[in-house]
């Protein structure tokens, strides 16, 4: 293998074309390899091997400063510095994340895991080495899809008068996660189709100077154009068209289902794909559709992610004029979708729990302040094993804070389906709900509540001393936390189901004081500026005392799940070790 | 006076070309007069009055709607729409507010004031009224400045592939509040001496038609343009160069500075401007230029801004290569910013509070994932009788509960400079600081906390009973309610600054269990997810009460702040009254 001889960038500058040529067939292979055991980003890397090859070859690699966008693409150059064995050695699979990571190599600039900064960064890192008077050449590396983002945008707008050295390498495969949306997506195709000779030319529009290179898989082309801007001193952008999947039949001819694969796709292509079963998406889907059927005004808004809510291509096109993917540009739907529903039709935006926080402004400012009675559903909230680049705890004290907004938590299908109903059919509020990301959970009896009476909290089992709120996701550990109390300690524990993350229910909670001595609160996502510190505030000045539970403040990184629930304290057994401690140390100090 | 018969926008339908630029003339007398009573914005009003007359003759407003972007220059609008005598009468100057305000006038689509937002909204109205079968056009207005927002060019991509009809006005002053930044801003120059043909075309690169005005103040002219594309059936760009200030000398000649005023500008313009006092932004700005002089990597950055922090034109120039304002982008501000700490370099990025919510995800990812140590300076937070769009109370929720930063509230001069050098010096973690938005108080003895400590709360005045934590700007109310308690109830309460806003210093907090059965809090924002609610948090499972004081989960609208005080009860007297009954009540039920 050639790949035997290269460690590091260095070692790529004595080979010739054809051996590199023959080393992006190793890491090919090895690629797909590794993706298809654990799973992964399979499509974004396999278009990206030789450019990969060539700014190493080319560029002089640490000292000179490549920063990636997301990062979803990283993992030739991962190979490439320093890091094969973890593509070479199934069991070191695990050992480096899937985006940039400084604390691997001193060739990953950045912790990077969502899309569009990459610009922005390398104009930082661009400033930097002129205030410090150093020499060297900056480049970022964006994809096509990330280009939609405001802060992409901006920093294009900020690159490009510069005044020095930075060198923004488009990696145009014609695809974002699923297909693009927008102008932009329109002028790229103009320069593809033209070779880079249209005569309307966004980067030129904004000052840069501009290459294009037809065959971005191709490494000679690639070296050639690298070298001719290398050293440059002055803002360019090299546009390189290039095959998302490259390498790969099955990749290349669906590029939207091999962008992120899970482990053993490619072992079970001939299987028919089994019936899903019922689940929140599959509920929220035929919500939709039936809307449409009703011929109402209706509007599924996404920021380019419409697998997370299993919006295949299929559903896409039943939907028509009622989806509009922005693209990624999570400021633009917030405020696009608040002004559908002012206008008098119904949107619906659907977002990540990890994405949402792209849009804090857009919320408080177009949606909130304009109390425009959109429907937000939140999806995949709570903690979880992933990367630190894609947590999804932060957008319950993220959204909760802003007035206005109704945030609710349903803790089973019948109602997510009433929550559903209840914030399509009203005009008074933005509602978000927090669709729960644990496996679908069914009363079996429909839920009548009626949600436009706000902050009411459903008190589900009547007990005493004690009353435990489980919030969304964790009701069901509410539950399992009163029998062990139940059991452990022989008391009947009342049992809440707030529903409400934006709102106290005071009359409640005032009545509970009357035989309640201790309230826990549980809540799915970091407990700092979140459900549980707003009923510590609320009993701070009674005898009733609060125990709250949920995530730490932290950017945990692929930590196991049961792990975290350990180091929180979310388990049954363990929160009734702490109800039990404080139960004694109360009758002792008070 | 033409304006007696001019009541609604159908009233000027009827007028001829010479009546509408005598009635141009009467608006633009009535916009110095109030503006120069009241303060306001001046220049943005001034350069759109022709345009604002020619959008009402040409389009059937309020049918058509027209969405104004950040909405300063909505005066001339809302003197043709119903509200002229908010401009006519003295005694009615304060009845209407100075942004689009839907509670007012029909004609006002939505409560604007935050920029880069007219775009996409525009979308989702023009996406309603497909979406219902409807007829009618869409105009968004955005100024050259609101241009270079993440939101603005996510919108403009979006709104390039509507595939119906959209209207955007761009109104291009070649004025941001300050001179703009980026590369649009070249191509936007490129049109406007080329009469709107120059070969590259941002607007067209995009996709859009594209019209240009150059003479934005010439009715004749405008109406003619907007006749071509009043009923269009697809996007369109009418690209206008208007004059800011128009009609009023000085403001011509000093745009910046006439942006904005303040009441009476207009008759102290000979008096020489009076040495201003020492303040914390004075501070600030020499610590900056003490930095330069001593041939640090400084950069100062901040997004298109320069006035809310003291840096006007003369101290820009002294900054020369230290200085970028990146226009209005906090987006890629954060990110740039954070990659300059990054790389070795020494950014300080200055933000005013209502601003900062613009850049969540980036101070989260870019930045605070990153760890690198950043110098954020945030100004103006706190409460205030501000318009509802520029509410500053949010920092606090917003920065404090995203891991790594740390927060600090300095109470005098000497904290304020200790906790800058701290900051600028250290390279652990990103630091933001509250600058005070209250006088300058000074201690007059240097601070040498070494704030590498984290989270260590000064105990200013040790007590018994009551701790009084008053955090940064409310330090000086937590002095006046000490007295307050000691005299009315005889108490002497322990006085606490407690410095750090994202950390609990446990173990004092700990050590007042001993001798303190009511801990207060102090907060110049809003309670939720703020600093009290994780003190309430840390004694919750206690019998210490704890009374947390800050301002409740809303948006204000300009309510007098003593009425505010009154309404949170952030006063001595109403606080001492909670604490007396608190502890009344305590003696009852404990």
């Amino acid at each position: 293998m050639i790949l035997d001889k290269v460690n590091f960038p260095v070692d790529l500058r004595s080979l010739t074309t054809d051996e590199m040529n023959i080393l992006a067939s190793e890491i090919r292979d090895l690629i797909i390899k590794k993706v298809n055991t654990t799973g992964g980003h399979m499509g974004p890397n396999l278009g990206i091997v030789e450019a990969t090859i060539a700014m190493h070859y080319v560029f002089d690699t640490p000292k000179d400063k490549i920063v990636y966008d997301v990062s979803h693409q990283c993992y030739p150059h991962k190979i490439l510095t320093g890091r094969k064995e973890g593509f070479l050695n199934p069991d070191l699979y695990h050992k480096y994340t899937g985006y940039t990571a400084p604390e691997e190599s001193e060739y990953d600039l950045f912790k990077v895991g969502h899309t569009s900064t990459s610009v922005s960064l390398a104009c930082g890192v661009a400033k930097a080495r002129d205030l410090k008077g150093e020499n060297y050449n900056v480049i970022a590396l964006i994809g096509d899809g990330s280009l939609s983002g405001g802060e992409a945008l901006e920093g294009l707008d900020n690159a490009a008068v510069l005044g020095s050295n930075i060198i923004i390498i488009v990696n145009d495969n014609d695809m974002s996660i699923a297909e693009n949306h927008g102008g932009i997506y329109d002028n790229l195709r103009n320069l593809r189709e033209t070779n880079g000779n249209a005569e309307c030319n966004f980067f030129k529009s904004l000052g840069f100077e501009y290459y294009y290179v037809e065959n971005g898989n191709n490494i000679e082309a690639l070296i050639d154009t690298f070298k001719k801007v290398k050293g440059v001193s002055h803002p360019v952008i090299v546009h390189i068209h290039t095959k998302k999947g490259c390498g790969l039949d099955v990749a290349e001819q669906n590029k939207e289902a091999f962008h992120w694969i899970m482990p053993g796709t490619l072992d079970h292509l001939d299987e028919p794909k089994t019936q899903t079963s019922e689940s929140y998406e599959s509920i929220t889907k035929d919500f939709i559709l039936n809307k449409i059927e009703n011929r109402e005004p209706i509007c599924v808004v996404n920021a380019g992610t419409p697998g997370v809510f299993g919006f295949d291509k299929n559903y896409r096109n039943k939907l028509n004029k009622h989806y509009t993917d922005v693209g990624i540009a999570e400021e633009h739907a917030v405020a696009y979708s608040s002004a559908i529903a002012k206008s008098g039709a119904k949107p619906i935006f659907c977002v990540m729990s990890s994405f949402v926080q792209r849009t804090y402004d857009q919320i408080s400012q177009d949606l909130c302040l304009n109390n425009s009675p959109l429907t937000m559903l939140v999806y995949w909230g709570g903690l979880s094993g992933a990367d630190a680049t894609h947590l999804c705890s932060f957008d319950i004290p993220l959204i909760s804070n802003i007035p206005n907004i109704v945030y609710l938590a349903p803790t089973n299908k019948e109602e997510y389906i009433s929550m559903l109903e209840y914030s399509y059919n009203q005009d008074k509020y933005p509602i978000a709900i927090r669709v729960p990301s644990y496996p679908l959970m069914s009363s079996g009896v429909a839920d009548n509540t009626d949600y436009s009476v706000l902050n009411k909290f459903s008190v589900v089992e009547n007990g005493e001393k004690i009353a435990i709120l489980g919030l969304g996701n964790f009701f069901e550990l509410a539950k399992e936390v009163k029998n062990e109390i139940q059991e452990k300690l022989g008391i009947n524990s009342t049992l809440i189901n707030p529903k409400f993350i934006t709102g106290v229910d005071k009359e409640l909670l005032e009545s509970l004081k009357s035989n309640h001595s201790l309230v826990i609160t549980l809540e799915d996502g970091m407990l700092d500026g979140g459900f549980g510190e707003k009923i510590s505030r609320f009993y701070a000045n009674s005898k009733v005392r609060v125990l709250n539970y949920g995530g730490l403040k932290e950017f945990s990184d692929r930590v196991a799940l049961d792990e975290l629930y350990t180091k929180y304290r979310l388990k049954k057994e363990l929160i009734a070790e702490d109800v039990e401690k404080c139960l004694t140390d109360a009758l002792l100090t008070v």
